[in-house]
């Protein structure tokens, strides 16, 4: 390390103090259109926005559309800034969650409401805060201090929201526009003790749908001795997937998982947990499975699961309808940690569902994301902890792990490259994915100061 | 029996026969409107349609409010007509189900389209063919033989199809006007082994919602493995409630329940029963549990029921949500054989349910009907029986019980009439509470022929 190369950030904060105001009107504007994949809205806007911000930076811009199989799916938009090296990669994507039910949003979704130093707009802790605090970080660094210390390479997606469909692919194709030395993810935050979070790792996904039939038509329940009802038919295939505590279980499921390594359990260890203010988050009593204390905060990160995201069949409307429905379907994601595929775990699932009898059950399969993870001991980990002491932070969380996943396993394995979730806007209360998603602009301001000076520090590692 | 007493019925069946082409433009206005009890449409046009129908026959109406309480319910129409003895109540409703889904019929749910001999509408098989039918029986004989032969008292309602919740304390304060030696209920019909069927019995009825709840809103599935998860937790719960083979299980359910009688069983046995035409009714190639051959017809009949009616819990549109869901419902018919009673069922779920820990979930009672049943060597099945002899059907099927419900128990056990269902219209494809309900219009004839043949010989007893 060579300290003589580490710039002087004072007029660096100073550019962002004066400048923060229209900076969260920058916020507002980019926060200001939806843009969903899923329901293909917003697409090309979503694509010109991020051009808008890019451009201006001197980016050398490459809009990659995802191929003729899918030529209504948003574009990835790969870009390059600087010479210098190493090579960072970006990672951050332009779509956002569908904003429904819209009846439980406080203002509109796309309005960008500020209220107590809150800035309230579907997509902005997810990821949109987090993109342009690069972007203004980038326009501050080029203003007050000069080039930039390193190679930013930027990846930029339309997809995640949906789980990455067509990025894979891309990835692959443009292997060598991507490759860098290290990579930060999206999406990381202070989480409800409230100081900045690391984060070393993805949950894997197996998304799926379990089909089951019953009559040919929704038929009168009077004959409900002897009608095969699907919905049954679920519910107990489903329940040989729990142990009588509750715990997930599936033929041969611990033959393809790895433990936590001993260094993950130590940072794992170190980590503190307020287990009332998150049970707080949810307005929860406890956990599922009885799981208290620390216990929780392990199984979050190192236990594979099985959800349930939803179950349809039959009559959901007011009052009483007595039928046995003609079909069930249950939709579930199965989160998976380190070794575990999504091709083997649907495999395990088929093969346990068959060998109960369950050979009936159609599962349809949604997609899937490989877990990922980068040791808590790189370098990059360190770099990403000294920014935010830097910035006089007293605490620092490292997790080996989150439960939540993304395409992070093809910059981790595909490219080999380690890659770091730090540096985000995102606090306890973001709600991402909910009604009323927001940030702090205290945050926002804090991300922005903190990317120049990691860009500093990585180009000195 | 007297056989001087039993009069011609050559005049009967020719005035049918000449009049059968305005008798069915008849049923086509009588199936020309919703009445639909639970939306609270068309109630008034209900009452109206029926008036409109006793008045020419000179009837004695009585017009009775359900009360105060529900002021707007549907009234329920009490009549009488004739003055000799015996005694013969009629049973019969002017609601009818939900015509949903609409895009399922082939031609409009009001429009009483006719097609190969069949009559389409909404209701027209429960239960306003079978009315009508009793209808133009009572004029016909008016107008060919003379005075009834016995005093037909007449219960009409209009909420049969939302369970008759305002009925017990109207058949309790009415029970004068209602006392009889006989009962004739609605919906019998001829199966399909095409053969009329007399049925003896109904099971009763307990309909709930069970509800349980997880983190106070849909939260992101990455923490699926620590946030309690509702669908999870009924999934769980339910499962309890049958055993490895899929039978209804529940604590203390054998305790409350009568197996069939000797007669029950006898008259079972001689049921004929033709599995494969009953599988294809439904589109299926088995029965639940592995169910094979009259065991399916013993079941249906003899055995409790827990059906699943409906499960609704987090996201069911299209493609994927990775959500843990904030609240599950699930709807439930339990089905009662003799003894059991709504209330003692409710009591034993929820012991059920406490006793493995799941006091968390919440038991809605949506109302409940008790069984109802008249020995199968009462002197009315036999009668019910022989008119159809008579008609020169060479095989009648009398059952002891049906898997359906109804308030037939405010009669059998509220005023200790024996009640059979015989006489109706239905046949094996008559989709009551399905798309494109239908009957044929032969059987609406042979319907029209049986009436006052059976008010003949049951005064003749």
């Amino acid at each position: 390390m060579n300290q003589d190369n580490t710039p002087n950030f004072g007029a660096y904060d100073e550019y962002i103090e004066q400048h923060f105001d229209s900076m969260v009107v920058e916020l507002r504007e980019f926060c200001a259109k939806p843009t969903l994949a899923g329901q293909h809205i917003g697409l090309a806007e979503g694509v010109a926005a991020v051009m808008g911000l890019l451009e201006p930076l001197g980016a050398r811009i490459h809009v990659v559309p995802v191929g003729e199989v899918a030529d209504d799916a948003p574009p990835v938009v790969l870009a390059e800034l600087g010479a210098s090296q190493p090579t960072l990669l970006l990672y951050n994507h332009y779509d956002v969650q569908p904003p429904e039910p819209l009846e439980l949003w406080d203002s509109p979704p796309y309005a960008g409401d500020v209220r107590d130093g809150k800035f309230y707009a579907r997509g902005v802790a997810d990821d949109r805060a987090d993109l342009l605090s690069r972007v203004l970080a980038i326009r501050a660094y080029l203003t007050t201090i000069g080039e930039l210390p390193l190679r930013v390479r930027w990846l930029i997606e339309g997809e995640e929201e949906v789980g990455s469909p067509h990025l894979p692919p891309i990835v692959d194709e443009h292997a060598g526009e991507l490759q860098a030395d290290w990579c930060a993810w999206e999406s990381s935050g202070r989480g409800t003790i409230d100081v900045p979070h690391i984060i070393c790792g993805l949950k894997g996904l197996l998304y799926v749908e379990l089909h089951a039939t019953g009559p040919n038509h929704d038929a009168h329940s009077g004959n409900g001795s002897i009608l095969p009802n699907p919905a049954w038919r679920l519910v107990t295939a489903l329940s040989t997937l729990r142990d009588e505590r509750g715990n997930f279980v599936m033929d041969g499921l611990d033959d393809i998982a790895d433990k936590p390594t001993e260094a993950d359990m130590k940072a794992a260890e170190a980590m503190p947990f307020d287990e009332q203010r998150e049970l707080a988050l949810y307005g929860l009593k406890g956990w599922q499975r009885g799981l208290k204390g620390r216990e929780a905060l392990y199984s979050a990160m190192f236990e594979p699961t099985a959800n349930i995201a939803g179950f349809t069949s039959g009559y959901g409307g007011p009052g009483s309808k007595t039928i046995v429905p003609s079909k069930a379907v249950v939709k579930m994601d199965f989160r998976l940690v380190p070794r575990q595929t999504p091709e083997a775990m649907l495999g395990l699932l088929r093969a346990h569902l068959d060998a109960r009898g369950f050979d009936d059950i159609e599962i349809v399969d949604l997609g899937g994301l490989y877990p990922a993870k980068t040791p808590v001991d790189s370098p990059l980990v360190q770099v990403s902890a000294d920014v935010w002491r830097d910035l006089g932070e007293k605490e620092v969380i490292i997790a080996p792990m989150t439960g939540g996943s993304g395409p992070m396993s093809l910059i981790t394995s595909g490219l080999g490259v380690p890659v770091v979730m730090t540096g985000g806007v995102g606090y306890a209360e973001s709600r991402a994915h909910s009604p009323n998603e927001s940030i702090r602009l205290a945050d926002f301001k804090s991300a922005i100061r903190y990317w120049g000076r990691f860009f500093a520090k990585l180009a000195d590692l």
